[in-house]
């Protein structure tokens, strides 16, 4: 298999997206990227979507995407693993590119969830558990996210204020991100006092609902530099995995196996070490969740990552930068463009043009992404070239 | 990249299936294809699956799949191409193993259409047009493709009797198939009597709404005789192309560009002429749709296609056996599942386990897969060994 490298970037605005539709949004970011990268022409395509079908009416979003963005009649696939459906895209792409069977491919995620009310979106995201035995009763993420914090807290003694804090580090971090939906500072307080959603689990621990797109463009790394202006970024390993979809069939509702997994596959490709990584984006659908995701990855000991956010140790400048994107929490989640976004941070870190988000010296980054409670998870590593 | 072979195949029983769910019935057909090929695991799986949310409120229909078919944590991906999420996912399976990144892949396909009523049903696979200048204005595929059946009878002069013909043709197929919805013959006067759904098309030139799963193992050509008991079927070739989603930006509405060139693609690659072909299968979901497929890949020149069924060239027996197992008419349309079945079908065919469908001397087989109006197609070719 061939080295493959990440050699255009490109992503919308995210937010509530009034003025554009699914496919505006979508061809938007990859513009972006196929410009970034200094290419008019591409040979296949992924898209990332969790459900077209029920947030906007539109299905079969591969041949739809590759028509408006001019790129006919190639081959375009839409993947779907929920909300870890742009990182099933970008492996799908990585996967096509290291066959040797294409040259340069587009993985991009999207989703626009404001077509429809609240309610509406709460169902077409129940979607992604599982219907006979946990959606179908009345069950909704919050709720499952709740039982998993509630398990977390009792077992480690962490506080509310613990849980707060990481919320509060992300949007410290959006606010760095001109691309982030909530650029807006909050504060412990302002969590403990927004509507308590789940219990423990208030409004201020959980990721937004969002309009949004974003795109990369893969190639060769033997070819990034004949093909693209742009510094390339390799991709050093990547894992995929999958968990029982239902909470009740885990032996441990904080551990999420399919991180773990996932992760051990792309540490054992990329042939590095932990502690080489520089900085991580992991998927915080909702604070509890970046908590765990550390854990089961191996960043922190079990009972560890609890007190990181409150002890400064995963904010930009402390042991291990996390989120610096803002993560979902701030930057925003439409859920199949999550994914990729995630690669874009990574990537313009590693070419050193964060800004001032910029975290110093990052030669390695790593992104989790995960659908449902981490039914799926998705782990890629990349390094500065 | 490797040689790849198919070495299971199983599917369901298919209709309206009131007792399975959707999980049920894909784990009964991968349980098949794992028995057929004498294997217990599997290291990576493909879902191919056009609304799992519209349909059953389910997405995220990967890893609840790999879940209940007890093969967790393999990597397991959904994808959606509307009516040719089966070819696609196929054609996933294929890149994987030829890649070497796996060695057995399971592609399977599913769809349980009955779970929602009669218009629900046509509003979801509405959502494989274009939502925003098709599907919203009220048209549905009936009417699209009645629009493709109008061109071509306009420009070549065939009549309502040789379209009803294809429908008879396959459903005298399908009464040889003990997996097909409608194991019964029809009449050109039964289609002609039959309900007009949009003119010139009667109710017996649509294909149904179906319940039911299919599934096939890919495994290295190399390893294949090592691994399964089976004669392996060997995969030529393998092209997808896409088109306009709209039917109203296309110059020719009865030629099916994305079959051309997925076709094209397919023979460059398998490096064989289309007269080497026994056997096809392609995507019949009304009686047009078989005639406009065959032409645009090549196999009748244009306007020769059209009454190809009414002389008896592509009945079992004729010139070029098309849709031997009944077709989407006969055997049904599990959206997500029909690509994949009829990878089955060649399978049986090149075993020479076909039974009473049994083509004499089979030896290359081609499968043309589509989603929507076309806008993408998936095309096959098979060899035996």
């Amino acid at each position: 298999m061939r080295e493959v490298a990440v050699i255009g970037i490109g992503m919308t605005k995210w937010g509530e997206c009034w003025q554009k539709s699914l496919r505006d949004l979508f061809v938007e970011a990859s513009l972006r990227a196929m410009d970034d990268a200094g290419l008019s022409q591409i040979e296949s395509l992924y898209v990332g979507c969790m459900s077209g079908g029920l947030f906007n009416g539109q299905e079969h979003v591969g041949p739809l995407m590759a028509d408006y963005l001019g790129a006919g009649p190639i081959p375009a696939v839409r993947v779907e693993s929920a909300c870890a459906s742009g990182g099933v895209a970008f492996r799908q792409a990585y996967m096509e590119v290291a066959s040797g069977m294409s040259d340069i491919v587009l993985a991009g995620g999207v989703e626009k969830m404001t077509d429809v009310d609240g309610s509406e979106a709460t169902y077409a995201l129940g979607t992604a558990a599982d219907q006979e035995y946990e959606s179908f009763h009345g069950i909704t993420f919050p709720g499952l996210y709740a039982l998993i914090a509630k398990v977390y807290m009792k077992k480690y003694g962490i506080t509310n204020q613990d849980l707060a804090s990481v919320a509060v580090k992300n949007h410290a971090h959006g606010v760095k991100n001109p691309n982030a939906q909530f650029q807006r500072a909050i504060t412990v307080e302002e969590v403990l006092q927004s509507s308590m959603v789940a219990d423990p689990l208030h409004l201020l621990d959980c990721s937004p609902i969002t309009d949004g797109a974003a795109a990369v463009i893969l190639c060769p790394m033997e070819k990034a530099k004949s093909l693209s202006k742009k510094k390339p970024v390799k991709i050093l390993g990547s894992g995929h995995a999958t968990d029982s979809i239902a909470l009740h069939d885990r032996k441990q509702l904080e551990v999420f196996a399919s991180a773990t997994i996932a992760a051990k596959k792309a540490f054992s490709q990329a042939k590095i070490g932990i502690e080489s990584v520089n900085l991580v984006e992991v998927h915080d659908c909702f604070s509890i969740a970046e908590i765990c995701a550390l854990e089961s990855m191996g960043f922190f000991a079990p009972g560890q990552a609890g007190k990181a956010a409150s002890q400064g140790l995963t904010a930009l400048g402390g042991k291990l930068p996390v989120n610096v994107s803002g993560g979902l929490k701030s930057k925003g989640h439409p859920v199949g463009a999550t994914g990729i976004a995630q690669i874009i941070e990574l990537v313009e870190q590693l070419r050193g043009e964060a800004g001032q988000r910029q975290v110093a010296n990052a030669r390695i980054g790593l992104a989790q992404n995960m659908g449902g409670t981490a039914a799926s998870s998705v782990v890629h590593i990349l390094e500065a070239c």
